[in-house]
């Protein structure tokens, strides 16, 4: 399959990229939806004791809440343009009309501790133009074509001056705060290396110089070698609870070779990524038969033009429910004290979403 | 005011103690309630890639839910009795039956992580007999008192060999999970210092070797002085919304001078942290009028035997709304990178909280 790409300018100055199994019809003109705020300016203030950045957006209050009619469907009444123009297409990706990084972000405030423009940048991502459907619900064709779109944003932004991490993501259900129903992920391309990532890294960094191989490259072959975590298998990609998992149903998915990132991945562990995720999340689903909410967030190598051997791209997934209908609440230990407290073990869990059973992941592009 | 206490064990084996502004009557005998599911043993595990422990306790699955019968009131029938024995005291605390940490932990599983037993304590503060009233609507007796309750938690769980860290939080609301109305706190004692208090520990201890002061008590100095993010103030504490604020109405409390923990706290010192903690949790409630629902976390220096000049005590609280009706959710960006986003600025969440008319906090013991 070839990924084919047209990439445009919104009338207010935004970018959009439309991604297509075929090619895209040249006619296509970009839209924006009417009124705004004005350009967005946000910034970034040091937190001395946490000793990482916090990025402030006040323009964000505005945004929107729920809508009854679909920013993310294709336009239909010309008069009244939603995000995304007609024709035919899979996939769009668009600076966020709210965003809590931006390109343009100038003059930080002068306060009492330093300050930064938020650079950088915020997309969303369409996945479908089914507005009822979801991401695990995908064919197979359709997926590997976002995990294309995926490393092409990596690549695209990576390349950005103001960008060092790039950080897709899906929050999915009301239960995370979701206000879009329509299936959509987001990319925040940060300005600096993010807390979490850094932390990750720093650890992968340590274990490669001890042992000159990736840690989560040899945790995985231990995984698999015990077999009790896993939650699917193939020859170039993995998914798992791990047995340090903090929620309940915290699934790892990785391809068993460490590339770095998205765009290293060849044919083949593209198309086993995009089956292992649509397994995943098909599972979730199906467990106990109701679209299972979750953070879905991309561990990858920064794009900060060091070399990085000891990053191990993998996806996290934090599924908001530890029962049926017990949501996990961060609370006191998590939020205060950084301290996750599982009720449940992973060993268990892994094999309750073993036995879910699903449709096979498949389908090729029309 | 002089703190009346009574240590004693209930019928199972966990710790309970009494506290009260008047002596307690020694005729007092502790109960428990029936049933249970036998000893707790929860284990750590070690998540290799964020460097931090992971703490399993599988029997927390069956806690209490929303019960319908209040087991933090008062026993009043003896065949069915709740935790707390009837009689005359002002605030309890007790081991919690479905505990996270326990001092008798032992023998963790061995997987393909470091483990350890899951030692320390978790206990429950019920802070004031009257089940539908709230911890800032307390006379400030009562708030003192609480006050020493926490510091004499502090220097007792301090003291024990298996206790690194000792942790006061409160979690208020449905929003944050909370699943029993009565007014009631928890305290964590950690077997060892947990990740965020470790980190703003390190930031503390290297501005402490660099300047010869204490981070925490030169920041409050500029924003004291700066009065625009001030909330409270007074002789020896203030309520501020720090400039560098996560949360959209996150309130820090702490006393003026760098004490390292509550212990240290001078009687002053402790009455005007009680009064302003008191101020703050009513000025929240006012805002919109109604019970604002937050997490409540305390910061102060670890029991580890090490001194700890650098640390000062502060309370942090995070409430769960940004905008009225409307959640901050952790999400993509904070749960999957740790980079918090903010709508709002802390100098105008301040003004509003500063607005906000109340009765003032006082009352003495009767």
């Amino acid at each position: 399959m070839t990924l084919h790409v047209r990439r445009m300018t919104k009338p207010d100055g935004r970018a959009l990229v439309l991604y297509g199994h075929a090619p895209i019809d040249e006619g296509i003109a970009p839209v924006a939806p009417l009124g705004d705020g004005g350009p967005p300016n946000p910034h970034l203030r040091w937190h001395p004791l946490r000793c990482e950045w916090i990025a402030y957006a006040g323009h964000r209050q505005l945004r929107t809440f729920l809508p009854t009619e679909d920013p993310l469907a294709r336009t239909v009444d010309p008069e009244n343009p939603t995000e995304l123009p007609p024709g035919e297409y899979d996939v769009a990706v668009f600076e966020n009309r709210f965003p809590t990084f931006h390109g343009a972000a100038h003059d930080p405030p002068s306060v009492m501790v330093s300050t930064l423009p938020a650079r950088g940048t915020a997309e969303v991502v369409v996945f479908t133009h089914d507005a009822r459907g979801s991401l695990g619900a995908l064919p197979l064709w359709h997926l590997e074509l976002l995990v294309d779109v995926w490393a092409d944003r990596t690549r695209e932004l990576g390349l950005r001056d103001d960008v060092q991490y790039v950080f897709p993501f899906e929050n999915r259900g009301v239960e995370v705060g979701v206000t879009l129903h329509h299936p959509h992920g987001q990319i925040y391309a940060y300005p600096f290396v993010p807390p979490l990532a850094a932390r990750e890294l720093a650890a992968q960094r340590e274990y490669w110089e001890n042992h000159g191989r990736g840690l989560l490259e040899d945790h995985l072959a231990r995984e698999i070698e015990d077999e009790v975590r896993i939650v699917h298998l193939e020859e170039h990609a993995v998914a798992l609870i791990p047995v340090f998992a903090r929620y309940a149903y915290e699934v790892w998915i990785a391809p068993r070779r460490a590339a770095p990132t998205l765009v290293e991945l060849s044919r083949e562990e593209r198309r086993a990524f995009a089956r292992t995720l649509g397994t995943v999340l098909r599972k979730l689903d199906a467990l106990w038969g109701r679209p299972f909410p979750y953070v879905m967030a991309f561990h990858q190598a920064p794009t900060d033009g060091a070399p990085h051997p000891e990053a191990h791209l993998h996806v996290e997934i934090y599924p908001a429910y530890r029962m049926p209908g017990r949501l996990k609440y961060l609370a006191g230990s998590e939020l205060g004290a950084g301290v996750f407290t599982a009720d449940t073990l992973p060993e268990t869990k892994a094999a309750e979403l073993r036995g879910a059973s699903i449709a096979p992941v498949e389908g090729e592009a029309p």
